[in-house]
């Protein structure tokens, strides 16, 4: 299969920044091989959320160089029979609990080789017993350690395998006047990300965007409003965003996950 | 001395993760051994619980290998004249100040080496004058890279001495029927980590847990109970541990550092 | 130019610990530069304050070697036409937005050389087309590990070029009996750090220091005062601040950014 390690790990979790849980999921994989070098993608996802997570890695998983490994641990199963996968996809692999995470991440890309562990990895790589509550540690990562050092080949990983399906982030739709979406998340600036790609009104000659009985104006960037005012921005991820110039529409308007977002052509009205 | 570094450095402290106070500390250890390699352990201890510092670190020492410098600095008596400490135990060094901190990390750890600081130290590596109320970055940051480069060997540090007695995390104690113990802190999840290790109760045929006018229900995993349910599990290190099922315990119920738990066997009531 | 990089590159931005904002500047980074080593100084700045940007980026810069590359991305302005700023001092290199953040981050540095970015360069580093709200990734990741690797030359930046006026911190005055300052900001503790520098009052034999309605003693260090006691020290940056022993006065008093500190001559009043 494709793929040179490159020696860098990801990781992304709901472990938190205040409990050393990341912190020793880096000394497992250190321990492993000595030579990782570890970026913290976010522990901040919020726990359970394995579409969330799935979501934030899809941002930021082709960003890294080719070689690395994405270890994403959000495992509301842990202890439970639920499986490991893996993914190979654009010389970069990626790993996690089979619960949906990998499939929301990796939606609508082409050719990803999918593998599911085999039961015997754990015994072979010497990784039992484990524990029933913290596989980041017992099992992630020494199995992302080994990956990024080449000692485990991803064709040694398993077989061949189906991935479960994602808890899905919601699609956006289109509807008699235009397309109707919703807000996935609040970003630390209190910007409201939604699921609408750009792509889905570039052939509208005047986007129109209207969410909690207000309008918002599509401007280029957050400085072209005035400070504290509304206004929409198709952000670095290519998908609409909410925001309010200089302010946290979040926090302010008390907005959030799941707020509906229309867009319409105001040139069609 | 049986100390053979291998360039890896951790942090434990409780500077937080928004001012630089630690990232100060990353390049105070950067400027002495330029090859450092620096793993934050955590940065979120409560402000001044050494205890919990140590009881962290206690948890996390050992997933880091041979060779690892463990600093912590959770410093209230800064300034003041209290020692500086250096342990070496299972061929690492923990290095913090003298405050009981690493007493708790190392409790029942057999065969530790104490040094206490030798007081021409800091003069004799060029760190004076210091700070009154920064010694992360003036003196421990500067010793912890010269320990970890190897420039300074730990027999170098000073003579064996006592560490101070910690301010210890409360013992579980036997009671007429069972166990006493109490919740030691709240993770990021809500999950309650007791002070109550396993091997306690291992005899028990059928151990059952009360707290909080509550039986928990003692199960293999987290994800073996009902969505939103109570249960008790024994967590990755061997602790008894209390949470909500997809829930956050501590915030949904309000519970907390110091709740009795009682743990009895339900086959001998 | 006598700057001779490192490999170390430091970040200090807005952009928060939750999403993986953070983590893309290191993919984009490590994608231009695979050996960058790189060292999160904050990413806890208040969103939009570049004027505290620059003043704890004022607090580390020299923390970290000779041939450090700091990248600081306060940005409100992202997507207009503000420029982009180099500043190469005691042979680091501090790279950001030119909102003021450097000029702040750099007052009172002796010797500074100002670049201004040529408006060819992202062409020419191929990094155009850039997004318009997030410069962070774009532009700036890809430059700072271009600068650290050598790959770019700082002559080959821009052309020289006066920054834009600071949004500066406020400065501490004199007046009748002594000075006027201010709390910049609550730090992680909850301890009110001054915009006095120590240094005005260095000729005071007596110095007296009051604030909301109560004086504060100055002491050498915080454990020097009784547990939950109010005292004044003089940090570890030279600054006059407030705190409370064992405690954090900015939650247990209320007070914070703002709030008027003025020190006076006890003997001779």
């Amino acid at each position: 299969m494709a793929f040179a390690p490159n020696g860098l790990i990801t990781l992304t979790t709901d472990f938190g920044a205040v409990d050393p849980y990341a912190a020793i999921v880096h000394g497992r994989i250190l321990s492993r091989y000595p030579a990782a070098r570890i970026v913290d993608l976010s522990h901040g996802i919020p726990a359970g959320r394995q579409d969330l997570a799935g979501f934030w890695l899809a941002r930021a998983w082709l960003d890294f160089p080719p070689g690395t490994v994405h270890l994403a641990v959000v495992d509301p199963g842990v202890g439970t029979d639920r499986r490991v996968m893996l993914a190979l996809a654009a010389q970069r692999l990626l790993l996690a609990p089979d619960n949906g995470l990998l499939a929301e991440a990796l939606r609508g890309h082409a050719g990803v080789r999918w593998l599911g562990m085999d039961r015997q990895l754990p015994a072979r790589l010497g990784l039992e017993p484990l524990s029933r509550t913290f596989h980041g540690r017992d099992l992630f990562a020494p199995i992302a350690g080994s990956l990024a050092s080449g000692a485990l080949q991803a064709e040694d990983f398993g077989a061949p395998a189906e991935p479960a399906d994602p808890v899905p982030i919601p699609a956006a739709r289109p509807a008699a006047d235009g397309i109707i979406g919703q807000v996935v998340l609040a970003d630390h600036f209190g910007n409201l990300i939604t699921n609408i790609d750009a792509q889905l009104f570039a052939s509208y000659r005047q986007p129109t965007i209207e969410a909690a009985q207000r309008s918002w104006p599509l401007l280029p960037a957050y400085g072209a409003a005035a400070h504290g005012a509304a206004l929409a921005v198709i952000n670095s991820f290519g998908l609409l965003e909410l925001a309010l110039s200089g302010g946290n529409a979040a926090l302010d308007l008390g907005l959030g996950e799941g707020m509906p977002v229309r867009v319409s052509d105001g040139l069609t009205a």
